[in-house]
């Protein structure tokens, strides 16, 4: 796939996302120090941007260029509502890199331990708060832009509304329903938890990741195409298209979480396999693994002290084992279901460009 | 002051909260049932809902009663976004206690303790996780009430909507702001802080505290007019009314915090000293303290392990060094300037209740 007329659009949409997202005067209330710090900190760094994207190609494709560019303070309200989920997630998963960098509570701590002299304890502490906090702020801050979308780019009121409302309550109840199978899968070894199976850690990576790549798609459509109308034809095939395609990013996401490097994936090799993550790979991996195979996994996932010759072990255990390529042909599974959806869109240089990235999610490699 | 006319009014306005509250659907994206247990625990708790109540008066002091019926999801609005601060402030400062029970971290460590056979430092993990959780997913609630104005009670768009941006950026950076302040000033001794005064404790209090009752007055005050003009001279009284009623209120709650008694506070006698919470009441009593009764209230406060018997002498000496005698006479002096901005109000049933309630924030005692 030849993927440049993709990543030029991209290369541009994020110009316009970051030039707004920039102007804005929000940023005033964002005190103190800390919390203004902190507040741009995922965001300053590199990044796909691929959830405003795909809000401003459909948007695109019901609406044309005019709509397209209407649709940017949403697109940047989308970017941000996924940066607060980041903080915090990160936050609940001890994480210590994103994007190249310290995550927010990590990098808080740091800071005041330098600059007050604070025991480690205390540090992490005030790292943790400032973590919720800044969290929160971007949070409030992505509803602003939603906001704007009436005020400024006069968007239909009723429609940026709906919209608020929808991901403030269906949207956000999803995400957070997620996070918390995530949290409780992660306590325990797959086998203790009851009744699992693919099909669950799938609907875990739905709610965690496909529920917001779907609103981007829908809340696209539907300033696209200027309608309230959540059950139209056309803002319903983009809906179904985009939420297909968010789980196969997940599952893609998972993949370069075993096999991906450092320097594309912003955080440490092995780290997935180290933090006890449960995934497809990890499923089918165990459901093929005899005795002792299974033994070097278990004792290996989870352990954040394993050295780098388990975590090698594993990952190779984790191809062999068909882990990897269940996971593959489950994505493509849903690039394949989300492709036809497009078919009664009209063509457009948007629509195409939905097209390629539905196949990117695919073939990505950070 | 008779107040059962004040009483009675609170006490009517709970029922149609927390009614319209309970009949919401948004409750049914609360899952798994951690999330939708935890989200109810502060709201199904006895609390004076002064903050929407206050919402309502206003409306109807511009309004009439008509306009006050139309502006109840608003003031559930207020509710729970004043609910969702607190479940991550006391995660913040970990509390163990809100209004008579557990805080939403302390009863989750003892839910998955119980339910799992977890070792304390998982569950405790597993608390706070819930915690962050419970508050973003209110957060969100609380603007989905706020969109119910505009889509349920036919309150202008473009108001609700000014309302919504009002409340996530400039509200919300000073509460976070407050917040920080609060969690800085709690790591040190008075003395250490740079430049600390009074004036900037009493800044801190307005910013946690005043700015969200100041809103409360003002969106009441827009919804009861039916106007979007924030700068309207009766809009602008009662905000002021509203946000100085504010201050005294905080004011009034850290006296009580050292003076109330554990039943009508729902948390500990003693654990505003304990947690070294900073106050006028700890300024004044240091400022005016010699060198022994210095040492023993700086030995105690924030000393989480201090005996019964150390509380007791810091609370004689809070009150012999005037601390409590200069925080109320502050909270008076804020009282006595936010009554004069209501003369200009035409005189109702709800101009003479707002009155009671901003003599009532004196002479509370829970």
């Amino acid at each position: 796939m030849q993927y440049d007329m993709l990543f030029q659009y991209l290369s541009e949409a994020e110009k316009r996302i970051l030039s707004l997202l920039k102007s804005n005067r929000v940023r005033d209330y964002f005190n103190p120090e800390d919390i203004s710090e902190s507040v741009f900190s995922y965001i300053n760094r590199p990044a796909k941007r691929l959830r405003p994207s795909v809000l401003l190609m459909a948007a695109g494709a019901l609406g044309g260029p005019d709509r397209e560019k209407l649709a940017l303070p949403a697109s940047v309200g989308i970017e941000l509502f996924h940066t607060w989920t980041l903080v915090h997630d990160d936050l609940i998963d001890n994480d210590s890199l994103r994007r190249g960098g310290p995550t927010v509570h990590e990098a808080m701590s740091t800071v005041s331990r330098k600059r007050q002299n604070l025991p480690v304890d205390f540090a992490n502490e005030y790292g943790r708060d400032i973590a919720v906090l800044t969290g929160d702020m971007q949070h409030g801050w992505a509803i602003t832009f939603f906001v704007d979308c009436a005020l400024e780019s006069k968007i239909d009121s009723t429609l940026v509304l709906k919209l608020i409302k929808h991901l403030q309550s269906y949207v956000l109840g999803n995400l957070i329903f997620g996070e918390v199978l995530d949290v409780r899968y992660g306590m325990h070894d797959l086998s203790e938890i009851k009744d699992i199976n693919e099909g669950k850690i799938i609907e875990m990576l739905w709610l965690k990741t496909g529920a917001l790549y779907e609103f981007a798609g829908m809340a696209g459509a539907l300033i696209g195409k200027n309608t309230c109308n959540f059950e139209d034809d056309e803002v319903q095939a983009i809906t179904h298209f985009a939420s297909k395609c968010g789980t196969a990013f997940q599952l893609q996401d998972d993949i370069l979480g075993i096999l991906g490097d450092e320097a594309s994936l912003g955080k440490p090799i092995g780290s997935d396999i180290r933090e006890g993550k449960k995934t497809v790979i990890v499923y089918e991996a165990l459901r093929n693994a005899n005795e002792s195979q299974r033994e070097t996994i278990l004792a290996t996932l989870g352990n954040r002290l394993a050295t780098e010759d388990q975590v090698q072990t594993v990952t190779k255990l984790f191809s062999e084992l068909n882990g990897i390529a269940r996971t593959k042909e489950f994505a493509a599974n849903y690039i394949s279901e989300a492709i036809p959806y497009l078919d009664n869109i009209s063509d457009s240089r948007y629509k195409r460009l939905l097209l390629l990235w539905a196949h990117y999610m695919l073939d990505r490699e950070f």
